[in-house]
């Protein structure tokens, strides 16, 4: 992070007062680069965490992995998945990891507990443990195992720097935000690399996903399937109640992908644009809130009631009573 | 909170970058509120939230309602409380009730998990629904319903603001904080009032429990007693693995207080100081981290081990990989 004082992007209020505030930075870029808004330190490196997930399926169909293992579009949408461990998420993975001769022990990411609460409370109850195959991460590691695959290279080791499978993630991100020379990077909760960048040259590679006409035709079409993937399945995304879900169910015109940290970011094909945002203090409740208010104020959300009720929510207690409000600073995004 | 930018308390790291940065202030009084420390603005309005405990049980004592019931120095402990919901802690609130002529569905504080995990899944094997008993507050709330008895005033509706036990409440943080006039007040997570003052003034009342020689014979006692009691018995306090259980037991004599929003206070009774702090972006993490490092600053701690490792810890991922770490930054509190 940059030593710029961001500003705030989010209040939480009690009562008559301002409780607890939430800085950070916003960038919305073309395919070019030029920024059409920034606010705070555009330029500060950041890791993007689950935001990459898109980035990192793009090798995946590019490289005609994908096809060669017929992978359908709701498999795509499991590949840039930040998934809560239903159902609906880890059966379609499991029988994923079946067809490229892959089991749950292959998967390098570790086990933690659905995020779907409803989920993890009917495992207790069959007296069943959380897998990796329960890791949000899941499909993203099983679409880095197929990539293995169609590239002929042993998926063993696809979590390391060196292998090809995350070679090939480096190479594209530097490409799609017009960058050069090594990223610096550190290990992601799911253990494969995660590389940082400035958030402006992130918001430009999310444009480069909205805009894809100055690509190789091969990955714009990989481009293209991805956001069709996404846009299609918000709720193999994320999940039951999840940010994400809701504000891809109600404008199923764009993508937007969560990240650890306080990261959100979203690709908006009718305006040509990509988004990024990094809340300092890494905290979800501000990401959500600032996304969608972002998303408000370029006119591009379809059904605005999931985002205005993620930007201006009110807080409630342990009694259902309302003690608060989240609230986005009026005028921070015009 | 006020205008005034805070300093980083708190850095995240991730590899070779700070990935997250938590904002804050901290206050260190002596009892007659002169600042021994001051990092940031200790002037703006903060809500202390369940750091509140230690002055809200104040009336439960110094009445002479505790005197009454023959409160045990474990169920003070309980009343200062933001406990985990173990059985360690339900099974004495539910016989304090009981002894007060109350029950469960007496309580204001609305049900919520437990706190802690393994209790929480032994419920959900059993069928067993969380109560307002597992409300991290129950204790404060029997407190107040303990308090309400003493006075002779009937227990029902002790959560509002008008209720003589509220009333009391604020009379006593006011005098102890060295304030005067009506403070602001919000909801808290549990329904109760909380009331609102500078982080100064939070830390002045701390000081006042630390060095009571000035309050009246009868506050001091009170105040001595929760001292005692806190101190006696920090895994009644919060609970297993929990911060304040871990920095009192491994420093038997302060007694420390965490709050929802990222506060926490400190009580320091062989320095005769009190110590309040609040994250700006109320993460627990940040509070966590900064309250250990005040408290090594200050030469507070016993045995050092608990608090540093708060201070300076590893962040693993889910395969157990360190993948950076939390951190104070070097000098902040000398």
């Amino acid at each position: 992070m940059g030593d710029m004082t961001n500003p705030v992007l989010v209040e939480i209020t009690r009562g008559p007062l301002v409780e607890s505030v939430h800085r950070g930075a916003v960038a919305v870029a073309d395919a070019q680069g030029r920024l059409r808004l920034a606010v705070g330190d555009t330029e500060a490196a950041i890791f993007p965490r689950s935001a990459l997930k898109p980035i990192q399926a793009v090798p995946l169909i590019e490289s005609g992995a994908a096809a060669r293992f017929g992978l359908s579009d709701e498999e795509v949408a499991l590949a840039c998945a930040s998934h809560s461990g239903e159902p609906q998420h880890t059966t379609r993975i499991a029988a994923w990891l079946q067809r490229i001769g892959c089991s749950v022990t292959d998967l390098a990411c570790g086990p933690h507990r659905p995020v779907h609460e409803a989920t993890a409370n009917a495992m207790i109850l069959r007296g069943e443990r959380w897998t990796p195959l329960h890791n949000n991460c899941s499909g993203k590691h099983t679409g880095f195992m197929t990539l293995a695959r169609g590239l002929g290279e042993n998926p063993a080791g696809y979590q390391q720097l060196e292998h090809p499978v995350q070679q090939a993630v480096e190479t594209t991100l530097k490409e799609m935000a017009g960058l050069h020379g090594a990223l610096p990077h550190g290990i992601d909760g799911c253990t494969v690399p995660n590389f940082a960048l400035p958030l402006a040259a992130l918001a430009r590679a999310m444009a480069a996903f909205a805009d894809p006409a100055d690509l190789p035709p091969s990955r714009a079409q990989a481009c293209a399937r991805i956001v069709a993937a996404m846009t299609a399945y918000p709720e193999l995304v994320a999940g039951t109640g999840r940010s994400c879900t809701l504000l891809m169910r109600q404008s199923p015109n764009i993508a937007v992908k969560t990240g650890a940290e306080g990261v959100y970011v979203a690709i908006l094909p009718s305006l040509g644009l990509g988004v990024a945002l990094k809340v300092d203090d890494g905290t979800t409740r501000a990401a959500e809130a600032a996304i969608a208010a972002v998303l408000i104020a370029l006119n591009a959300v379809g059904d605005e009631a999931a985002a205005h009720a993620l930007a201006h929510a009110p807080v409630f207690n342990t009694r259902n009573v309302q003690v608060g409000e989240r609230r986005v600073p009026a005028g921070l995004f015009r």
